[in-house]
């Protein structure tokens, strides 16, 4: 018998269409990207997506099949979903998807330049990416946490790393950086081409009331779905378990424990978690940066984490600071009244002030610039 | 200001429609389960699911929202889609998918039995999952692997492990098992309850033309969506690099290395693979399962692991084996003529005769028997 004639029955059963791959969608040329979704019976179908800002609409062919074919402005990773007479839905032809907090959409990258090559997967050699689940005493649970470690990295070797600690937003878990982020891939990119230092990149659930991204916990014996708000996020028990991290990972990784080869960093409620982290626990963190960060915000938590705000500031003065942020991020002024209190205090900080607002194409492009900066990479 | 506001505000901005989550689906409830979907313009929405025997028609409510409630017959893990005006569209509400070669399919859990409590995360301590790409010196390129290390697993004490090697099938890869088998859920339940083995389950790319799952390879520059056909899957060209993979497995991680603390098991194609490893690297195996397993293939091909089968089989007197099929599958009569051929040789081997055919649901069924008989669990 055949096997290849077998492989097609087998897989009609398990839900699989093969004539879906007769047409491809998105089929990305350059600076342009084509759509296409097979709907004959739909009245009418449109490409959900911010790039795309005027006319969303698609156009249907004799064959059944909506097409359009749009311009992106500049080489970046996309994400899109369809619009199928008034549903939003995902591109079936495209099993690219990333989960948004509690939306899936897919994603493609368009385009190339020294930025979003970073995103890609390249020829270059690949680290290593674990989900862990660390035993965290003080909360008397484990938490699921993804560990990037580097090529080459070999937990037997006496070689010791040093470590980033990247903090995902709110809605936000374990898989955010690696998923919405390219977080594995950025860093792959810059160590291959000796651009970052080798570093181990620990990111946890900070979602002090989870323990995993959903999916991964127990739950009422099915899947629950995510949730946008989650009880206490910012009342500082993360902040306070962060010790606890720092310990398992140092007592599991072949790591550099001096507070100079640890890092912190976060996107949004993530930045906000890296300053309180970094203020009240300067022995352990060196370098500290701020992703379209929440600033002020605590005083009315009982955690003392947030108290003494303005005299803790001055602990910035022994860190590597670094403040990154979109121009029409609706945390703009915030971050703004939190360089002047920087400035006026004379403590130094890496001030990025990009294009764009509070969204994941910013956070991509500030973890390349960022990682660089680390461990005296010397750049 | 409130940070609760900027939240919604933020992600607005990331495409997240906070009302999605204003009612649910699927609304799962003892073995009955309701669809729902938010579609006022369409004109005539489906449940898309094989367990949705007979009328697969929703019903249109005042509020613009479809639903359809069925009964499940047994307690499983199910996959489902929707129909939208003809186009198959994955639930709205359900960010869980798992991918099948190239279709994306919604995922719940519905009922609880012994098996089926398998599937889900339990308060029970987890394994740890990574992704690590594996040197392979004979084809001088390096392969994506997934590893399950138990709970309590610690790369630097002197515990060894037993190892399975667990392959996919075709047009699957490297994640197949772990999203679609719940491999790591599956061992982490067992290994709990005391009745499996404490083991390192490796999941490697069987596709010796493949180096990992699509969007974790180096493309053209961008995602290339799966295959279901790709060349060489069957050509020994695997079989002849599983030395190689041993090897690494052996020198990265603390394993036992004698063949009885050493099994292979595989599920279609992977069934295949596992039992041409077997007979032709018989000192590196000491158990070997077959599920739903391609047998009678490869006899074209030129490669030495295809050859002298019939003389190979007695390897087979020496080694714990395990062949299971569904009575519906399409490869049942080429499992019953390979038995045949076992029992005129008096070659022992665990007889599984399942209902159904060629899919997960008997796959994950057959791991759940299959783990607690190797590495000499006693059970």
């Amino acid at each position: 018998m055949s096997l290849a004639m077998s492989g097609v029955s087998a897989m009609a059963q398990q839900e699989i269409n093969p004539a879906a791959r007769m047409m491809e969608s998105p089929e990305v040329h350059g600076d342009s990207v084509t759509f296409r979704i097979f709907a004959p019976s739909a009245k009418a179908v449109n490409v959900a997506a911010r790039f795309v800002s005027d006319d969303k609409a698609m156009t249907l062919g004799e064959n059944g099949v909506w097409t359009k074919t749009v311009k992106v402005t500049k080489p970046d990773l996309y994400s899109y979903a369809f619009e199928v007479d008034g549903v939003r839905v995902i591109d079936p032809l495209n099993v690219f998807v990333a989960r948004d907090v509690n939306t899936l959409s897919n994603i493609f990258i368009a385009g190339s330049d020294s930025l979003v090559d970073m995103y890609r997967v390249s020829d270059v050699a690949h680290g290593t990416v674990t989900h862990v689940w660390v035993d965290t005493p003080k909360e008397k649970v484990a938490r699921r946490t993804s560990i990037y470690t580097p090529a080459g990295f070999d937990a037997t070797s006496a070689k010791r790393y040093p470590v980033l600690y990247l903090l995902h937003g709110m809605g936000g878990d374990e898989e955010a950086w690696l998923t919405l982020g390219r977080a594995a891939q950025i860093a792959d990119n810059l160590i291959a081409r000796g651009l970052a230092e080798p570093m181990i990149i620990v990111m946890p659930n900070g979602n002090i009331s989870q323990t995993a991204a959903p999916g991964e916990t127990v739950t009422d014996g099915n899947f629950t779905q995510p949730q946008f708000y989650l009880p206490r996020t910012m009342d500082g028990g993360f902040e306070e378990s962060f010790g606890d991290l720092v310990s398992w990972v140092d007592a599991h990784y072949p790591t550099l424990t001096d507070r100079e080869h640890r890092a912190v960093a976060g996107l949004s409620m993530g930045g906000f978690h890296s300053l309180f982290i970094t203020l009240n626990y300067p022995e352990l963190i060196g370098s500290m940066g701020m992703f379209s960060a929440a600033i002020y915000h605590g005083e009315d938590q009982p955690s003392a984490i947030y108290k003494d705000f303005d005299k803790k500031l001055d602990v910035l003065k022994n860190t590597n600071n670094y403040v990154a942020i979109g121009s029409d991020d609706f945390l703009f002024d915030e971050n703004k009244r939190f360089k002047s209190a920087l400035n006026q205090r004379a403590i130094n900080y890496v001030n990025v002030v990009s294009d764009g607002g509070h969204e994941w194409t910013n956070w991509r492009k500030y973890l390349v610039d960022f990682l660089p900066r680390l461990f005296n990479s010397g750049k």
